[in-house]
């Protein structure tokens, strides 16, 4: 057969496949698929740089399925291009009832030849965009001359979805801004999304959009057939010089088959007869299913020895790459095992070096933190837009930046600086450092940080590390209602409740600097989970006799022991203080009443039962926050929380607003207290107590009528 | 004095008077709004349509503030226009400790002259295109020849960040999609955001970014000074034909301090010194504060007059409609007092005429809403992208489009049409939608669908339209685990969480058909509260004798009762089967269980005690849901819950995976329920027991580890 005879082949029997996997069981995503084969081809047999023996090669490009719908597309080329995982076995059990399929619905990070977890629309795009990123950094950092050890390209494949979701625009701004050069988008242009034809709810120019944010824009007109141009566009990506570069390429959604270039080819099985019908289109035997004949096989067979060369060509780069910098390719030995670079530990202030005047949490987090982040390069720091707010620049920084870049502030920085200006971008900030902690674990330990009310724009982002077991740590500052002026669109009231019920997420609220120092040590330790360090805008007090980084590692903590305590007061975060006084005031009150630190529920979880029952004791309990108290009426009996938003005055004013003192606090405790006197403490059970009602009616009513 | 020193009189002024407000309690944001001044007055001075003695003059332009942490800027011409709440006492109690204060960090929709609520980032943008397709849809609805009863202008003023920002970039494209010409965004382009000059993290060609996507282009290039040029742009915006217009305007933050220009202008009084230095810049007496001349309140005088002229002349064009079009007349008049057209209680099927088969309840809720949307033009229904799977597309709807578009897919519509593609973009599907709510409380009633996995992007807007008491109905299709194939990129785990915990929002999982009638019953009736209703994409079982619509009035209700119970399952949403399947499993265990079924939380907590007792019972209580359970620990001694993120399966089958079965959950319940028998019912306090323990640890290591 001729070249082109056997790519024919390929391309027509990867069809045949597509349509017969989402035929087996009655569903799937049959339309991408087949109308990308021509793309996949080029990527998996001419241009991308893999190796499927091993899937981990460190300088491998990564290949992103952002329109992750179409997984069938990416399980079906690596089975064929042989990566041993992705067996015939497997990628039959597509949409199957086995419980050991590694071919779910979309791709997932735990799969060897997917990069990160994608579904959920334009993550991927940021995902891609953290990927060319760390790459761009290792290289600036590393690489010397005649000595490129990282050089990878980040390959993204979008479709029409990709370009109308939010995080992607943030993120291909972001990736014309920083010129990654390094990192090609591949959009999937079928112009057909569930609805019917993208013109119901697009009009954009797409190709000028792209330029207008600083992409190189290359077109396909034949996505379907034309290996070699799509091919020519790739090779022109990977060779560009200063911007990243979007290949348009038309394809044609479930060609072939009846419903091509419809919105029905999408998301459903295409039935016996369109299967048939598909075979038919292109030469293939109707009676027959699952069609892979050798010459299939052989037309990427040599894939694995290409990887394998690459794998060896690399592995003596580096060995003489280590001879010739020795120091460095010690360090770069270090990044590529995923190890710290330094002992941090020794790093974390001790607590005689904290202060013991009030002290905003946020200042005690960035002054945990900023050491490490300053000395250990694994480390990268970001912000969207708040660098006087959250205290995470270190002296010194250089900001990671297109060396070119002359700005009007004259801040620049170059591609191994480690400080990032996400702009005000929280989602694509928290999804592209997924790409970068998922550029090899360990490698990066990427580092956000914003108001903590704005985490509920990077949410979808902040999930998808959960999902993946990517450690990111996120800065949350100005969380509770003590952020103050700002007001009730600023203040966090619910969105520790999603935090808090996310699977594999911990959220930590430090009470102090102590705590923050804690949270710091507990954050950077979670190697497999991502962590929310909360901390305050507002001074709050310290308490360096009783907090305890080590309670921090717990989850919770006695925080201050009382023999035969008539109530446990949980104080949390920056509302500590209020748990204090109260148990001041419940003093002259005749009450005596202990202390838990309740920094993270889902740390306490972990712990044994006996820890947890040590802890909470058996007096009733009130939890103290200004937050909507859901997921506490697990620990506590009642809670003195939030019920409205908040509202806009100076920080300690507010708190008063909401009836946040200790004397208020402990007026309700009392009355606690003495119900359970009289009706015993079993009297609790299933009647969580919502505390803080002073005035309830009357604030609603004051502050939603107007004036 | 001349036209033009009258204007350069009261710039002057009102910059001092920015720098007197900020300085006065040392905090505020002045710098925007010293720079927007030249821009507001051409706004509020010569340009926008606005009554100052009524707020709410229904054809009134709309102004959003899109960047509301200028507040200032707006506070301040609504005083000096005439707003007759904006006395100048108000105007200084900004960031004081008064809590009447109605001039708040962000600008809040209480206040007189404020359109909506603003502050977080991008959201703005994406109201202005809600409320400028209301205006569009009535107009196309309503105007005859010669009447055009409703034909306002929307302003939307931003600065760098919603540019920045996804939400931005979504309401953008969408306006260009719509061709909305009845929208003008000004870009208050002072090129500095917090970290400095917004080169630091954006170098789109912005123009061309806002042509590409359909927008209509000016700029001026002296926007501190030039109000004719302003002016112009303005008129022009408003004269354009077929496009939404974007005026790029150059400003200097801060302008005539000494950090004029600079990020340090943007979030902090500019202290003693500098406002001294302001003063003299702008040959103002240094030595005098919060100085504002009657030359000044002159300037603005007409602008209360003019106002109500506009109102007149609108009142009598209303009137001479009325007898010309007496039919369309009443309906409109209807539509201006927030009515609804009929009478929607009508078209709610009744019990008899649901299904009894097993059913998806997302097609239930279809049901239900459908036949309203139908009949009430007060009903927008909108989607991203998901018309097939969520069920919300009547027979014969007509799409919201710009009439002249014809689209590949042959569905075309215009702008009296009242179904929505949204696109891919959950989040201003959403923040738009609360814009069309605040056009005029009643006028519409938006509805927005998608997967309720999708709604953690939407999460931003969602919560705005809680904050500012928007009634906007949230169909979430595809909710729980049961999602399936789709895997756990979409499947929910902890969204509820959040939702179940945001103050004035209503999260409604309906078991069945009766439910989700009582479902959108519910949703309609909450005039000042957004709802959802999370319905599922499977088929669940209908439970007419025990299901009700009056009880998902309550939040919860005794869905069957049972003496003597010795336990109470607590069944939700599309998994109440698993409630019932293991009661019956339970029998032959010889226990015996009541049923709640518990739709709504926060419903079920503005009940009385003694309601809510009698509901929840004295038995032990197990609530049962594939989410994480927090939350439910308020009523629930245990529960049923994923503790973990889900699995790509078929439906049934990822049930079957998380040990969700009647079997399986009453070895559990029995096991609860002799512990309590041993320890007595009070052991249950504050030990919420997870009971959905099955192989935890191994299903963990099963799905974390490469297979």
């Amino acid at each position: 057969m001729e070249a082109h005879e056997k790519t024919d082949l390929v391309l027509r029997t990867f069809r045949c496949l597509i349509a017969d996997l989402c035929h087996q069981f009655g569903c799937g995503h049959p339309g991408s698929a087949m109308g990308m084969a021509a793309i996949g081809v080029a990527l998996w047999k001419y241009v991308m740089k893999y190796s499927p023996s091993n899937p981990d090669f460190f300088n491998r490009d990564r290949f992103v399925l952002s329109n992750g719908h179409a997984c069938l597309f990416q399980y079906a080329f690596l089975h064929l291009v042989g990566y041993k995982q992705m067996t015939w076995e497997q990628l039959l059990s597509y949409h199957s009832v086995s419980y050991t399929s590694i071919t779910p619905g979309h791709p997932e990070i735990e799969i060897d030849g997917v990069e990160v977890t994608t579904g959920p629309l334009g993550q991927g795009v940021a995902n891609a965009v953290g990927l060319a990123m760390a790459s761009k950094n290792l290289g600036a950092t590393y690489n010397r001359d005649g000595y490129d050890v990282v050089n990878n390209m980040t390959w993204c494949m979008i479709g029409d979805a990709c370009l109308q979701e939010g995080v992607g625009m943030e993120s291909f701004q972001l990736a014309g801004h920083w010129k990654l050069n390094n990192l090609c988008v591949i959009y999937d242009r079928n112009e057909i999304t569930c609805d019917g034809s993208v013109d119901i709810c697009s009009s954009d120019d797409v190709n000028a959009k792209m330029r207008a944010v600083g992409w190189n824009v290359l077109e396909v007109a034949d996505g379907n057939h034309d290996v070699d141009s799509i091919v020519k566009a790739l090779v022109q990506a990977r060779a560009s010089k200063d911007k990243p570069t979007f290949i348009n390429i038309r394809t044609v959604i479930g060609v072939g088959s009846q419903v091509a270039g419809d919105a029905k080819a999408h998301g459903a099985d295409l039935g016996e007869k369109d299967v048939a019908h598909v075979k038919q289109t292109y030469g293939m035997d109707p009676e027959k299913t699952f069609v892979v004949s050798d010459e299939v096989y052989d037309y990427f067979r040599e894939a694995v020895h290409r990887g394998q060369q690459l794998e060896k060509d690399w592995s003596q780069l580096v060995s003489n790459y280590s001879r010739e910098h020795p120091e460095l390719a010690a360090e770069f030995d270090k990044r590529v095992k995923g190890e710290f670079l330094d002992d941090w530990t020794k790093l974390i202030p001790k607590l005689d070096d904290l202060p013991t005047e009030d002290t905003p949490s946020r200042k005690s987090a960035g002054t945990a933190l900023q050491p490490i982040a300053e000395k250990c390069r694994n480390v990268l720091v970001g912000t969207a837009d708040l660098t006087p707010s959250v205290n995470m620049a270190w002296k010194g920084k250089v900001d990671f930046q297109n060396p070119d870049l002359r700005t009007a502030c004259g801040i620049n920085g170059d591609y191994s600086g480690r400080y990032i200006h996400w702009g005000i971008r929280e989602h694509a900030m928290a999804s592209a450092s997924n790409g970068m902690a998922a550029f090899n674990k360990g490698t990066f330990l990427p580092v956000t940080s914003s108001f903590f009310m704005f985490y509920i724009y990077a949410a979808p982002g902040v999930r998808m590390g959960a999902l993946q077991n990517l450690q990111v740590i996120h800065i949350a500052t100005h969380d509770s209602i003590g952020t103050g002026e700002d007001g009730p669109t600023h203040q966090p009231i619910e969105l520790a409740a999603l935090y808090r019920a996310m699977p594999n997420f911990h959220y930590i609220r430090p009470a102090d600097s102590e705590e923050a120092a804690g949270a710091v040590i507990a954050a950077i330790n979670a190697t497999e989970t991502p962590s929310m360090i909360s901390v305050s805008r507002q001074k709050v007090p310290q308490y360096p006799q009783h907090s305890s980084r080590a309670g921090v590692q717990k989850g919770a903590y006695v925080f201050l022991e009382e023999k035969d305590a008539d109530v446990t007061l949980i104080g949390v975060g920056a509302e500590m203080r209020f748990a204090v006084e109260a148990r001041e005031a419940l003093v002259a009150k005749g009450l005596k009443a202990r202390i838990v630190s309740f920094p993270c529920q889902r740390i306490f979880e972990a712990q044994s039962r006996e820890y947890k029952r040590s802890v909470l004791g058996t007096a009733p309990r009130v939890v103290i926050e200004a937050y909507s108290p859901n997921g506490w009426e697990r620990y506590a009996d009642a809670g003195y929380s939030m019920h409205s938003f908040g509202q806009s005055l100076t920080g300690n004013v507010v708190y008063e607003r909401f009836n946040y003192n200790g004397e208020k606090i402990a007026v309700k405790v009392k009355e606690l207290v003495e119900d359970v006197r009289r009706d015993g403490v079993g009297s609790l059970r299933g009647e969580f107590r919502d505390m803080n009602d002073y005035e309830r009616d009357v604030q609603f009513a004051a502050y939603h009528k107007k004036h």
